[in-house]
Formats: C-alpha cells, sequence, structure tokens
C-alpha cells in the first residue's frame, strides 16, 4: 500500500446479506486476499485466500461443514486456517496452515480485523447503521475505485468539496465552503458538526419554512463515516448556543447514512454507503430519491478522486499545501499514522498482550 | 521468464496448417519474437521478428521466394538471417544479421529449438500424433494463458486435480485423488500410468460392463503431454501383474491426446491440443463430444492456473508446499532446472561441441 | 520520456477550432499535464494541470473571467499561475502558484512552448499552413500512438518507407526507395527535396501528360513536417538544374500538408495533420480523397510504429542499424540531442538570458 494504513481495525469487507452460507467469499483488504464463509454450524470464518500447497485461492474452493476444502489438488482446511487433510497422504505437516482473520456480521456489513486475531476487539467496530435496522428506511450500493483509500478519506474528511465537486447535485452554496464545521477529535476518529441557521434545509430535502439545520458525521479508523442529519424548529440553534442538539428532538428531516471505505490494493478502493430517512421523517419514495443524488453526487466524487490519483501517479514527489479546510484530515491522518506505528511497535509489558 | 525454461528444445509455435505458404507467421516463445514462414522452395524458416535497421518486426513483412523483406524500409533477408540487401545502398554491413531458429513441421505442429541451431536434434522432437495421422480421428484446439507455462505444467503433471478442479466435468471420483499413479523418469519426462480394475471406465466414455482401464501419459521437456488411455477385459491388470498393456491389445475406448505448453512470455502461455478415438473405437460424433468435454474442462483449468497466477502474483516470496502427488511435478521440474542449467555450460570436449 | 526531447520548443497541444471559450482543455505535453483556456478577455492561458492543494486537474475545473478554479475544493488561479483566493481561508500563501506555461494560437493549432516562459520565441513557431488559409482547401485529422514520439518522427523523417509500408496505398514504386533525396540542415531542422523527371506524378493526382513533379519538405524541430509538392512542364528540373523551383510557377497538382508530433507520454503521441490543394489546383472533392488516402496511409504506419514500438519494449539493449536513407533522421536526431542539452545548460552572460 502506498500509505499507511491501520491493522488493528476492522475494515468493511462486504454486505452481510451478499454472504450465501456455504458459498466462500473472496475479499481483498490492504491488498492481502481474503476468503469468507459462513459454516455449517453458522459460525463465521476469514482465511488468508491462498493454499499453501500451490497458491490457488480458496474462494475457489468447497465448503464442507464447518471446513473449507481447496478445489485445486483437494487440500481442506479448518475453520483455524490449519490443513485437515491432504488427499493421497496420510500425514500433514504440523504447520501446514494459512492465516486466519478475526471476522464479524455487525450492522449488515462484514467486518475483517486486520491485526492479531486474538487481539481482536469487537467493542471497535463503527456503530453503523445497518440496513435492517427498523428504524431507518435506507437504500444502499458501492463503488470500485481505481484509487488509493486514503483519497476518498480525504475527500470524505473535507466537505468544503461539496461547493464545487457537488455543485450541480447536493447543491451547498460557495458559502457552504467559506465557513468552517465544528470539529472535535475522538478516540479513533474525528467529529464533524455544523448548524446553518435560518435555511430551508438542504437543497435535496427542502424546507417549506425557515429552520434550523443541523447535521454531524463521525469519521472513524479505519475510514468509516456516520453521518445524520435534522431540521429543527427556528431559534432552537441560538438556545443551545450552538451545541448538539438530541437526533430525537428533531421536527423533520432526519436522514443517516453510513459510508466505509476499504483499501482493497495499492490503488484501488473499494466504497460502501447505505443512505435514507429515519421512520416518520420520511418513505420509500424519499430513500429512492436519495439514492438517485448518492449516484450522481458519488459519480461526481469518482470522476474527480480518480483524476486526482492519475495525476499524483505522474508527479515525481507528489506534496500537498493544506488549507483551513483541512484541519480534519491532517486530525484523522495523523491518528491513522500513530496507530499504525504502534501495530509494529512490542506491547510493553507482556508478550501476548494485544494494544 | 519467471521459472528456468530449457533452451535446447523443441517448443510448439503453431499448427502444421496455419502456416500458409508464403505468409510470414509470428510467434513468442520464452519471450523471444519469432517470424516463420515457408519460402517458395518449401523451405521451413525461423528466424528473429526483429529487423536490424530499426527492429520493426519482420512478421509485418513479406516473402520473395525464399527470403522474406521488411516491409518498413524494405531490407531483405536470407533464411540463414544475413541481410541480402538494402535499398539505396550498395553494400551490407558484414555482420548485419538476424538470429536463426531450426524449426521443423512434424506430427501436425510447428515446432521450435531455442537452442543453438546447429545443435538442433530432431530426434529430441516429441513423438505427438498430428491430426492427419490416418490411425485417429483428432479433434484440436488451443488456449491463451495470462499465466506462466510452469503453473500449466505444474497442472499436468498432477492429475490428482482431476478430482477437483474437473469434479463436475471429468468427473474422476474422490478415490482418484486419494491414490498414487505409477510414476517412471525418462530421459527427457516422466511417464505415468494407472490400472483401474473393475471399473465402468471413465465418464466421458462409459463402458456398459466392467472392464480394466489403463490410462498412460508421458510429459516431455519442454511441457508436452502425450496421454493414451483404453479398456481392456477383465481381468487383465491382474493377468499382467499391473504391467503396461499393448494400446493394440485394448477391447474399446482407446483415444490419443497431444497437449503442449509453450511459454510465450513472463506471464502468458499458449496450450495447445488435439484429442479423439482411434479408429476403431469411436467416431466422429465421439470426437465431437470429446472436445466438448475438454472445452469445458480446459476452461475449468484456466480458471484456476489464471486465478493462481494472480494470486502467486501478489504473495512477496511464494512458497510451495509439496505433497505425495507432487512426485512427478518435482522430478519434472528438477529435470528441467538440470537441463537449463546445461544450457549455460560450455560443452568439454571443443568449442562447437553440442550437447 | 525515453527519448531526449528539446524543451525550448512548441509543440502542439490540439486544434485552434478545438479550444471553446471558458472551457478548460486538457493536454499532456512530454509527460506534462497542462490546461490550456481562453479567459474572458480573449486572453490565452496555459497552466500546470495539478492543483497545489490536493493534486486535483485544473482542466475539471470552471473558468471565471480570466481566472480558472479548481472544482475540487475551490482553489482560484489566476493566468499567471498563482493562487488568488483559497475557500476558508483568507490569507494566501506567497508561493502558492502552478506552472505557467508561454501559449499561442497559430496557423490553426495551439502550440506550447515547454521551455522557460519568458524565453518563448515566437519567430520559432513552425510556418504551418492552417486550416483557415484562404491559399489552401484543407481536411484534417489526427490519430494517438502508443508510441514513442521520437519513432513517428523517425518514420518521417525517412520517405523510403513509402515503397514499402505504403506499398497499396501512396504506391511509390520500388525505384523512389533506391535513390536518395537532396537534403539541406536547416536552424531548426532538416530540408528535404526531390525533383522527379518524366513522369505522370503521384499516384494520388495522376496527371495525363507527363510532366517534371516536385516534392520538398521541412522537418522541423520539435517535430513538424511542411511539405509541398506540384507538377511543372516536362524540362522545368533539367532548366532548373535540378534546384528548388517556385511554388508559384507549377503548372498543377500543388497540395500542402501540415503535420505534427506531439510527445504526450512516456509511449505515446498525438499525430495531427491537414492536407488539401492549393486554390485553383483541386478542389473540395480532391481534398475529401487525399484525407481518405491518408486515412488509409497513416494507418498503416501506426501499425508498423506500433508494432515497431514493441518488440523495441520487449529487447534489452535495442540498437538499431542507420542506412543510406538515415541521413536526415541522424541529422535531425543530432539537432534535438544538441538543442535538448542547451536546454539545460545555464545561459554564459547573465542569469535571465534566453537561449
Amino acid at each position: 500500500m502506498l500509505s499507511p494504513y491501520v491493522r488493528s481495525a476492522w475494515y468493511v469487507a462486504g454486505w452481510s446479506h451478499e454472504l450465501e452460507a456455504g458459498k466462500p467469499f473472496p475479499a481483498s483488504i490492504l491488498d492481502e486476499p481474503i476468503v469468507i464463509y459462513r459454516a455449517a454450524s453458522g459460525r463465521l470464518v476469514a482465511l488468508e485466500d491462498r493454499c499453501v500447497h500451490r497458491l490457488a485461492p480458496l474462494s475457489l474452493g468447497r465448503c464442507e461443514g464447518d471446513r473449507l476444502r481447496c478445489m485445486y489438488h483437494g487440500l481442506l482446511y479448518d475453520p483455524d486456517g490449519t490443513v485437515a487433510g491432504i488427499p493421497g497422504q496420510e500425514l500433514v505437516p504440523r504447520n501446514a496452515r494459512v492465516r486466519r482473520y478475526a471476522v464479524s456480521d455487525r450492522h449488515g456489513w462484514i467486518w475483517v480485523w486486520m491485526g492479531d486475531p486474538d487481539c481482536a476487539d469487537e467493542a471497535l467496530i463503527p456503530p453503523a447503521v445497518g440496513l435492517a435496522d427498523p428504524d431507518y428506511i435506507l437504500g444502499h450500493g458501492q463503488l470500485d475505485y481505481q484509487a488509493e483509500a486514503r483519497l476518498i478519506n480525504d475527500n470524505l474528511l473535507d466537505f468544503s468539496h461539496l461547493t464545487y465537486v457537488h455543485a450541480n447535485s447536493f447543491g451547498a452554496g460557495p458559502q457552504f465552503a467559506e465557513s468552517l464545521p465544528r470539529l472535535e477529535p475522538l478516540e479513533r476518529g474525528v467529529r464533524y458538526s455544523r448548524w446553518m441557521v435560518d435555511t430551508h434545509g438542504q437543497s435535496s430535502r427542502k424546507s417549506d419554512v425557515l429552520v434550523d439545520s443541523y447535521m454531524t458525521y463521525d469519521f472513524l479508523v479505519p475510514g468509516v463515516l456516520l453521518m445524520w442529519s435534522g431540521n429543527y424548529a427556528r431559534g432552537t440553534a441560538k438556545r443551545l448556543a450552538f451545541a448538539a442538539p438530541r437526533l430525537e428532538d428533531a421536527s423533520r428531516g432526519v436522514t443517516f447514512t453510513s459510508q466505509a471505505v476499504t483499501p482493497t490494493g495499492p490503488r484501488a478502493s473499494r466504497y460502501f454507503f447505505s443512505w435514507g430517512p429515519r421512520k416518520g421523517h420520511g418513505d420509500e419514495a424519499l430513500r429512492d430519491s436519495l439514492m438517485q443524488l448518492a449516484g450522481v453526487a458519488f459519480g461526481e466524487d469518482k470522476v474527480m478522486i480518480e483524476a486526482q490519483q492519475k495525476v499524483v501517479d505522474r508527479t515525481p514527489n507528489p506534496r500537498i499545501m493544506p488549507t483551513a479546510h483541512d484541519k480534519g484530515v491532517t486530525l484523522f491522518n495523523r491518528l491513522v499514522e500513530r496507530l499504525a506505528k504502534q501495530d509494529f511497535t512490542p506491547a510493553p509489558t507482556e508478550k501476548t498482550a494485544c494494544r
């Protein structure tokens, strides 16, 4: 990979509903080939997608109960990655195994922990809103980028691009880029928030009357954006001294979007997203119009970011010049660099300790 | 090339019937560009496909009698690779020549010797069965692989993959992979053989009555597989003490397949094959059904091997873990390494001697 | 770039009519990304196509008066390349600027000077004949090559290839390649000329009566070919002692072609061309038949040159063997090497002096 990425983190490998029972599912995270399957017992398994015999992909293999068989020459793997059997041979070499990954099915996504599986901490899975969440009516989609994940993260960490990249879709006006959002560092990310006072709300969900509009998102390691927004009665912002309101108090227009950026290869990423209204704040028709808007807008991002990647690639020593809007970008990328460094630092007290 | 390959060997460049008289035919072997043509005199010529003038490919050229003219600026080549004329210029530099290759048209294939052409030994051409052989009714085909030839050779050197890769085509059952074939080293290859006793024969040509079924193949340098199989009366295997039977004694079901793997580039190969019944053991209909089966099965190999190549390519230090079935693979690859080393060892007695 | 190229030279970036007012136009010259636009004031601007902020291409940007705005995060550029404004930020870093290129609209082409813009000398723009020239009836076209510009230049510097590459299109016979043209070094190029005596003229514009036919072209740095040809009364060549005739004295058949080869990337070029009769020497129908002929013939060049590039690329240490026809090629390439070297030699007298 070109930029540093954190290994001790949960990456989205795919949608929960994509993973059919008994059917190996191939994924690529941090340029590592991974095969994921739901075993007969219901257990979720993630292994290195590379047979120890001749490096064939196990994702072309066959689930047999809780085990996975390589369909090149028939080596059989246990869910912990050890080889359980080799056709035509009685003994199995003791150290014949592939790497095991910790994997979890949460919030409608399959998450893979890229660090030591014994240190995987499910409490660190970002609290996305899953497609099956009863409180929301969500649409979803995904895009494959020919660009480094870092460039997509940077994009999501600076919404001033809405004024320019999305001038013809989201339609945030020039004043949007002229003002800075509120920013708060989190243990594993950055929180953004912004009040817009006396507004008709976002162009995609115009309010008839003037309202105070609020939006906030957390951008969390390794590259997960969780955002909600909603409209409040005029005067709410001032009454709260511009502090964060409660989602429940919003008068209307509450939507939630979960987005995840997964680095798949050196200049390749997969971008997952869902978006839709909270129950009582919209219906399937609004969901569909939001998804149509997302289709256009996320396409605009893709054009810009893939073009940016090409320019970066043909630049001998690419350097950036941060602006005032890059405060969040810088905060997040420093956090990533710090966590990435920790990945390779031995824990101080005992050999087996996890960070 | 990624793996060692033998230069002092005959590689298949194409089918004899593909080579039209007077029409230059481009080939790529061991990543070297080669042009082959049938001269007016009937002589077969193979030259380096790269004009000495400005490196244009001679395969875009024009046959003129026994000579070949580069159609960029008109340099004329003799069949031995020397420049015979340069337009607009009276003298030809003495050392103006391209490399000449020894080439032979045998058994329906055009073979090119990649070593010193003066050392080319036609006795080393593997005894394939040509499409025009009166004893067989053969179909044929070819596939271009985005994979190193070595990976295809390895595949053909271990038929235990029939149980897995071809579970839904050739349909060899699990017991096939559980037992090992008989193996015999040859001077330039490995011989495999296998008796199956009290069987209905191979799934593609089921016998109504129980028979003893025999199959054997030689896998020869640089990567040529020559296989025949046939059915015998029950008890034959035991009567012969499981030794090799004579092809002529087979009661029915005799087929022959010739297959050749040619390394064309670093991760590119061309795979040639023919297959069909012996006269009296089947007809055109059987040939066609065998070719249809081959189309499916060789497609299965291609999917697996190209996927394997991709995994190998993204693995920093790819290592394999041989199994009991790899005995033939190891034997053959050691032979290749030994012969490849000899390619670059000066002959002991005199400068011009060939090995 | 693989070969040396002159920076202090005018390269064709595109056709004048392609450049719509207020619409950024992307170009790539010497593997550098360049954005060109006609500002509101009519001024022509060429800048480095890479925002200082995050390296997004400015060619995806928006013209605002004489300025160009990056449409990723809104940085605004002055026509001299300095950043004029950054949204959300009051101060602009003093050295925030992209490179400016000298650019000129002449003879129907947009020319970019790749050297120091303060040293750009418009007198060095090759005197092509523009599409709007009232004396000519011109057609035009362009081709993208997957080949180094140098290989195309070499092609245009040795017309003996007409006999071979264009055997079936331009149809110059074998005698054409057997004789050498007259050659004259120019300060920034090479001049070719050739009388053909007692001929029916060029195959594309056959004369009914025998004529003396003359053709001449200048091939100028960085890679611009300007050629005219015409027919003269029999005896003219001898009467002029085979010196150059005046274009105005031609009896008929005068045409002019302007051609430009622009290196866009390491193995990528764009080839621009126009061709047509002089007024009084042909009409739109002749122009169209010439363009049809050019379409066939330039396609023949492309096949040969791209194939040549592929052979060059797979040759470890590619070397050429020049022939008698390469005199002009060698002259020109030495000139290029000398000028390219000067690009990086400090001027002797004062720091800011231009060569």
